[in-house]
């Protein structure tokens, strides 16, 4: 089993209850040792704080959510996503987060070409990895489960994403997440092939039946995804950092106190990871 | 654009307003050459019924949905998801189709192992396989979107089908469904591997934002697959069969009469197909 101290628990997975300043107070006090941010919750409560908070609270972040979604139906869209991306950069850096989690982005509008999609992702990470490199924050590529091609990341597969490294370079890797590669009959062999490239390691479960595309994630140990199984690839591979859980449960783990959360998310990250 | 002449409907299309013989007299009618069909509605009008129907119809039939569904708890559920798969490879061959569509089943009830469940497919195939070659029945392995590895498929990559075609001989083909697989950014290359072993052709397409994880396919054109670029990799191949139209759609087209749902599968086959 895993080491406990090892839990991070990404902030999406108690949106419904916690503002940042919240989740960070209520996830320490439970004896948690990580988070991972949302920027839509960091904006809320301004960098500076959130700084100073994550500093106070010794929490480590396993990652800043999101940057990515480079592709745009024009020059103009397609820059202003790389500019939001050097702006995740540079948050990221002030938190000290372990990564950058990059979701990178699906079709642009009305088009069909998912190739021409795949070739503006290689594009916009190229352009953003200068600028990760010189603030020393490490890339995530994300791949995501195939179901989110069209729209929101046509990056589906971790040997897609390792592509991306091999191509692009250093100060890129992955976030492995079992939600999106559990299925992948290629996945023991990836996870290998990643080594040092994995920068994250998400979980949470798939069940059955998933009652929406996005929004029914499980708690692990509900779903049926061997998750001690991908956990200890990814360990093999020399991966000793924070293991991330991450929830989006709008019917379900959403509308449970935030605390009984916390406290399922610790029994069962004892229990099944 | 693809020959008018090579479209088939898939009787689930109109699985709410038609019996078999409903739709057998309806396809017919407005002039449509193949269908494709299903199990339970054969049962409902009995074989020799169908096959008589099927007869004075001259209708194609593109496949017999489905085998498949090996996977099973222990060896007495395994071997009745075998024997009624040799009554499909019979029926198949009464009705004169072009193929058995196999679903090839997920994890069994309790399981989350993921790659038994593959062997337990695999073993399945081998175990039907001489009984459809005596019947001079291709069988088609038809890969499914890695959203139904759980429950349904766990056969979910071209590459994966190609590889137990490869393992397991003559006799054993594919299906490929744009549905399925579109999003695979090894589909070029996986198509022109399959050759002569495609068996079946099956469109329709992916709705964005996409409501049911099962049940809202949507009509060519609605979505977001370039459809014709994948037909054109499968003619490459040399096949030349009947393309499939097949569209599972609660909410709407099954809620549609029965003569404009066909009449729409016709306009869109030749506009987007």
């Amino acid at each position: 089993m895993a080491d406990p101290a090892r839990l991070s628990i990404n902030q999406a997975t108690t949106r419904e209850q916690h503002s940042l300043a919240q989740a960070i107070a209520a996830y320490s006090q439970a004896g948690v040792r990580g988070i991972s941010i949302w920027r839509d919750k960091l904006a809320d409560c301004g960098l500076d704080e959130a700084v100073r908070m994550i500093g106070d609270s010794g929490l480590g972040v396993s990652g800043l959510c999101r940057g990515g979604m480079f592709p745009g139906a024009d020059t103009a869209s397609r820059q202003a996503n790389i500019d939001d991306n050097l702006v995740a950069i540079d948050e990221a850096a002030a938190l000290g987060a372990d990564c950058v989690v990059l979701v990178c982005g699906g079709l642009p509008d009305g088009s069909k070409d998912l190739a021409g999609a795949r070739e503006m992702i290689r594009d916009g990470l190229g352009a953003i990895l200068p600028h990760a490199r010189d603030a020393g924050v490490p890339l995530a590529i994300e791949p995501l489960h195939p179901m989110y091609a069209a729209d929101r990341c046509a990056i589906n597969t971790l040997g897609q994403a390792l592509d991306l490294c091999d191509q692009l370079g250093e100060g890129l890797g992955v976030a492995v997440d079992v939600y999106h590669l559990w299925w992948d009959p290629d996945l023991e062999a990836q996870i290998r092939r990643a080594g040092e490239r994995t920068l994250a390691f998400h979980v949470c479960d798939w069940l059955v039946p998933t009652t929406d595309l996005l929004l029914d994630r499980g708690m692990m140990g509900d779903g049926v995804i061997d998750i001690r199984q991908i956990r200890d690839w990814v360990d093999r591979t020399g991966y000793d950092g924070l293991i991330e859980v991450e929830i989006f449960s709008a019917e379900n783990w959403w509308k449970r106190p935030g605390d009984e959360v916390i406290r399922t998310c610790q029994e069962r990250f004892e229990e099944t990871v």
